[in-house]
């Protein structure tokens, strides 16, 4: 590489380190067109500088290769708290302009762009919805890779570069994404090139990466299934140029498929102050935040920073209206080359409406309510299999999975498509291929990070996991939620597609495993997100299901929780019917109630498993107890219990009294904890009547029925809450009670002997 | 190896591989006196047999090295699912008949061992709390390293054996877990010696570590700093002398200091039916479960099933009785050196009480209500330190955080000890020891997984963190309070450290950060579990903090989940006032009241931020309003909103009345999101008048106050909630509400302007 273009690029990331600096601490005075004084210095210091150079140091060397090379690039930011870097490039790229007109890029513009950085009313100090070019909220770490992979899959001539932060290293989700590589097909994907940043500390501590002999190192990566390639200093020129052949090297073997990844060995807040009172701060953790905290009291601080920012040597960066010089411009890509304006990176704009098979054609058929049994997500996997083969030429439909698919009986999937793997493979194998439509890892966190790399880039698909290790991905679930807040506000950034779980081997249904595997609290965990973000869905049977998650795949900018269980359930509802209850998302099954718009009592479920042991419990109730009025609710949407001041889907109280009546006892059979239905409803009038019955942490190794059963949640428990609810029923009541007592106490004994449920309720079937 | 030894190691893997398939198929016929017939099968088959034989052989060749080298010794089971092996293993070593007499070692006990696995009232199919010798739940995948790292911690001569199972080995936490080696200090901790199970398979997909290059997997763990060996192979005899060779090496080279890991290559489901119905079984996914399914209805799986179990020569192995034949015997380590024996593993037999310093020595002086101001979790650091230094001797208190110890203002401790470190130092690093009281990783899975580790096995330790982040740890909870919930039971599992959680940087104070840093739901997410294992406190102040904190590191069997800032905050109670406070939950506080006993309104609040808007809320309404009657009630302990039918700490309804009276309008700031407050309290008299304000996902970077002006939370928002809801105030309240309107809309333009709070508010002192 000539020295001009190597000083051309120092030139360029010398601009977006002051302008980066420039962010962290001035209010005004942008271009240094005065002597530095107090006023111009921001009253709180915010930001982080350690990892920014390093990552203005990548992205100048990226726009260089880029032009170059005509090269269709993404920039993931794993080190997020280096926001500066990000600003301070899309910025001087022009992207940011373009989607902000009023920070322009002039003086004034400038002057906005420092003083909106971590300011009320501002930016975020890190990489965040906000920023162009970003699908990745840099906060929590450890997801920056899982997000590239997810982007490079099905987009065959894109490079991803990943910028991983040696802090974020240290993460498990972020250990585990390495092997990704095992998945990424060359042909029929993207590239990504992971940077490991090694800039050595911490907030407080040295990384565990960048203490370890190089040669230990290496063999990582090695091990990892990666060439590493090192660029390790701090000397300007000597690093341009090392980074510069090494980027030409990992790119040309990137288009022959190899898998390079580069390790960046630069200082943490490189070209920032070398010592500050005494201590050194430039290369050590010292600079992970704000370097010269008093800037504003300390005149020999506001020195120190006004020699560092005139270091760059501003002037020969931008005119005099602050505007980059146009031989800056030599390095910067055109049009949505550029990083901050890869459409890739706003995936609302390449985003396709996905083909659907009909309902109709996957839904069973149902002459008579119950009179039939399926399994529901067995159907699923039939409608998803047809899924993939409508949008196969267009590739942007992926089923995640931490190899539970098959186990989660959607293996119909398999019969026109496979499990991507580019691994080794043996003649035992099945189903594995290079460029399968499911993708399998026992990592959720790796699921659900390449899952969101893949919606947020444009792409449609589902994740399908066992309920209660959903758990695993809580905080990567609420990060997502929280991007989509944002990016919902920003007109510029199109609707993306939902993110959608299928959670199924639920809580009720862990035959094989037990009490660790038994949590319905994702639920719960998914509603203290904002409303117009999150729905959760508990379809009842199979066309209730196919319905629902019909619905789900073709909404935008949410998150849908979708419950189902993969085990033999009555079919309760034909298509239409289905259909027609899941656009109501709750109501009343006439067909199941014999009350006549006059209930005695209200029988409501939510979930499979409640609602097989609402209907047994009215079959009970109406054989021994004929004159008892019983209405039966079912409530698919759950979200449809809350008032509607409080979410979208909410229900009017008019409404949700003419369900659940305003004085009558209503006995709720739930899916999850019986809290959230209190939580959800405790405004409305008749809430005083409401008594939830829901999974309360009692489980272990037992059968299907016993689960119920020990958590007071089967057909006899019900039936006894509802004689002692209902005041007046008399002595046939109080028999009534005693026969379900004395039917508990004999499941009790009867499947200690046998290990199997009572035949009265394996045979059960509802007439 | 003499051909003896090893024919006695083959008996004993043989005897262990008869018992756990009994396990999973017999209910009767347990020595198969009589030919198999469909009614000794049980009736469903549950278990997995896959990692089962696996887990036998290396359980069988620690304990000859146990025998030879009398070495203290833990196993810990990383695949889970091989629950059977571990039940059997204890059971020929003596353990499990030790620990339940009713499964005594003879042909009945075998019967009832065979019967009551994963059968209704029987023990679960994982490994589980109660399998004698185990401190790790084997369900969710991914913790087994973490847990025998915090095992060998402070555990000098005791060598941790941990079965990774190659599933399992995909996850996050596991892969970051490797990297623990740069802590473990050879001189004054255990060593761990981690065994990679490498059986090829998952549940449907073969596992990635099996599937790359030998020399890659060798690299991938040199690149983790150890020295890999490799048992690989099939054939019995061969694989019985390899392993003995490499067992002896590595345990030399941990007595030497080394770091070794076996990577053991064996069938999965080894010595089960090679082939079933046409299909591979052994050495596939398909022996993953239960390799034949049919046995009950299909005579040929059940003559398979026979002549399977047949081939283990059981007549060679136990006697007519069913008791092992004493030749096992000889392999058998003796008393507390059988792994299922270790009072490692059974924490609470070695645990000691921890020496505490005197809370009055560190409280701060309160000589007026919240004259002063102090940095609760600085204090509390102090606090810290001086339980090190107490407890330095014995060595069995950590605290454990990913990188924010100091961040979270708890760097006192350095004082007295520092950062447990074994990886390359540099001159600039500080409070880098080889010994130290803390451990620092940027990786809360791995902090949990050693804090529950070290607790386990009866130490002391405390987790801090910041409140959003520990949402990664979610499940990792589930499954300790799932473990507490189950040890609680077991009469034999003697009581543990509870595990502290100190969560600051909290959601009101994320200035460097926002809205990815702002999530109180850890405490919603905590609360669905158990009551009486969970515990949450909300001190208000420095004090308050140090009561709690007393109080939860002498606590036992609980998780404690204490939430705290580590900004200024005023100092509103006196040593002595904090503990009375915090002995009774929840109180009225006289001194910031005006209602002499007959209220117009309660102010209520839990947590510190909001403690500070409600006071100052309280001195507005008293300037403007003096006749209004305020009661100001502060909560601590959250549990005691709960009525004390569901919660232990719970409120009789009389006691809430009093404090929260039954008719008149009560503002509730809250630290959290506010639905939290209704579920604990929807059944009280009163309810109907609680009004909640609390974090409602609002949040940027901004300034602190404004953060609490986004969500609601601000002192003249509380003031317009009152004025709202007391009837009759009149002219003046109007006035009053205008003022706080007012002062919401001045504060928005002023912080737009200036960049940070307005002065009266930043100034702000209680009077």
């Amino acid at each position: 590489m000539s020295h001009a273009d190597l000083s051309l690029v120092d030139a360029y990331w010398r601009a977006a380190n002051y302008l980066s600096a420039g962010q962290i601490y001035l209010m005004d005075n942008p271009l240094l067109t005065e002597p530095l004084a107090p006023e111009h210095i921001k009253p709180r210091l915010l930001g982080h500088w350690g990892t920014t150079p390093g990552l203005n140091f990548l992205y100048a060397h990226l726009n260089r290769v880029i032009r170059e090379r005509d090269l269709d690039m993404m920039f993931v930011t794993g080190p997020g708290h280096g926001g500066p870097a990000l600003l301070a490039n899309t910025w001087l790229e022009g992207t940011y302009s373009e989607t902000y007109p009023g920070v322009p890029r002039d003086a004034e513009g400038m002057r906005t762009l420092f003083r909106q950085f971590s300011f009320p009313g501002g930016v975020p100090s890190h990489v965040a919805p906000e920023v162009p070019g970003s699908i990745h909220e840099g906060g929590e770490l450890g997801y920056s890779l899982a997000h590239a992979f997810g982007a490079a899959f099905d987009n065959p001539g894109l490079v991803v570069a990943c910028v991983v932060g040696d802090g974020e290293a240290e993460t498990g989700p972020l250990a585990a994404s390495w092997h990704a590589n095992k998945f990424l097909n060359p042909e029929t994907d993207g590239a990504v090139l992971p940077i490991l940043h090694l800039n050595g500390y911490k907030i407080a501590n040295p990384s565990l990466l960048s203490r370890i002999p190089r040669d230990e190192l290496d063999s990582l990566f090695r091990g990892y299934g990666y060439q590493p390639f090192h660029v390790e200093g701090h000397e300007p020129e000597a690093m341009h140029a090392r980074m510069a052949e090494v980027l030409d090297e990992v790119l040309d073997l990137i288009a022959r498929g190899g898998r390079p990844m580069i390790v960046l060995r630069s200082p943490k807040g490189w070209t920032g102050p070398s010592e500050v009172d005494g201590l050194p701060v430039e290369d050590t953790w010292r600079s992970h935040q704000v370097p010269l905290a008093g800037v504003r009291d300390n005149p020999g601080h506001l020195a120190m920073l006004e020699s560092w920012l005139r270091g760059y040597r501003p002037e020969e960066l931008f005119d005099a209206d602050g505007v980059p010089r146009p031989e800056l411009a030599a390095l910067v890509p055109e049009g949505t080359r550029r990083m901050g304006a890869s459409p890739h990176a706003n995936g609302g704009l390449v985003l396709r409406e996905l083909k659907m098979p009909s309902i109709r054609e996957h839904a069973v058929e149902v002459v008579k309510h119950g009179s039939t049994q399926s399994e529901p997500t067995r159907v699923l996997g039939r409608f998803l299999r047809d899924v993939v083969t409508l949008n196969e030429k267009e590739r942007d439909f992926r089923v995640f999975g931490p190899d539970e698919t098959a186990s989660n009986r959607l293996d119909a999937v398999y019969e026109v498509t496979g499990k991507q793997w580019q691994a080794e493979t043996l003649p035992v194998d099945e189903h594995l291929v290079p460029d399968g439509r499911v993708v399998e890892v026992l990592s959720e966190h790796l699921c659900q990070g390449m899952l969101e790399g893949y919606l947020l880039t444009g792409r449609h698909g589902l994740f399908n996991c066992y309920e209660a290790f959903i758990h695993i991905v809580d905080s990567m679930f609420n990060q997502h939620a929280k991007w989509l807040k944002t990016h919902r506000k920003l007109e510029w950034r199109r609707p993306v597609a939902s993110l959608n779980y299928l959670l199924s081997s639920h809580v009720w249904r862990q035959d094989h495993n037990g009490f660790s595997h038994q949590d319905p609290g994702f639920i719960d965990h998914v509603m203290n997100k904002k409303a117009e973000v999150v729905r959760v869905y508990l379809p009842p049977d199979t066309n209730t299901l196919l319905s629902v998650a019909d619905h789900c795949l073709r909404s935008k900018d949410y998150v849908n929780v979708i419950v189902a269980g993969k085990n033999e359930t009555p079919d309760w509802l034909s298509a239409e019917e289905a259909e027609l209850h899941c656009a109501r998302g709750a109501g009343i099954w006439e067909w199941a109630s014999n009350d006549e718009d006059e209930p005695d009592v209200v029988l409501a479920c939510a979930g499979d498993a409640p609602t097989v042991e609402v209907l047994a419990a009215t079959t009970l109730l109406r054989e021994h107890l004929p004159s008892l009025r019983v209405r039966v609710v079912n409530v698919v949407d759950l979200m449809r219990l809350q008032p509607d001041t409080e979410h979208p889907h909410g229900m009017p109280d008019r409404e949700f009294d003419a369900l659940f009546t305003t004085d009558k006892p209503v006995i709720f059979a739930y899916h999850g904890y019986p809290w959230l239905i209190h939580r959800l409803t405790y405004r409305r009038t008749n809430h005083h009547n409401l008594h939830v019955r829901g999974y309360k942490e009692e489980g272990t190794t037992t059968t299907p029925f016993d689960m119920l059963v020990l958590n007071d949640l089967d057909r006899y428990r019900l039936v006894i809450d509802v004689i002692d609810r209902v005041p007046g029923l008399g002595p046939k009541a109080a028999r009534l009670r005693q026969l379900m007592q004395d039917q508990r106490t004999r499941h009790h004994a009867w499947i200690r002997e046998h290990g199997e449920d009572l035949p009265e309720v394996r045979d059960w079937t509802w007439q």
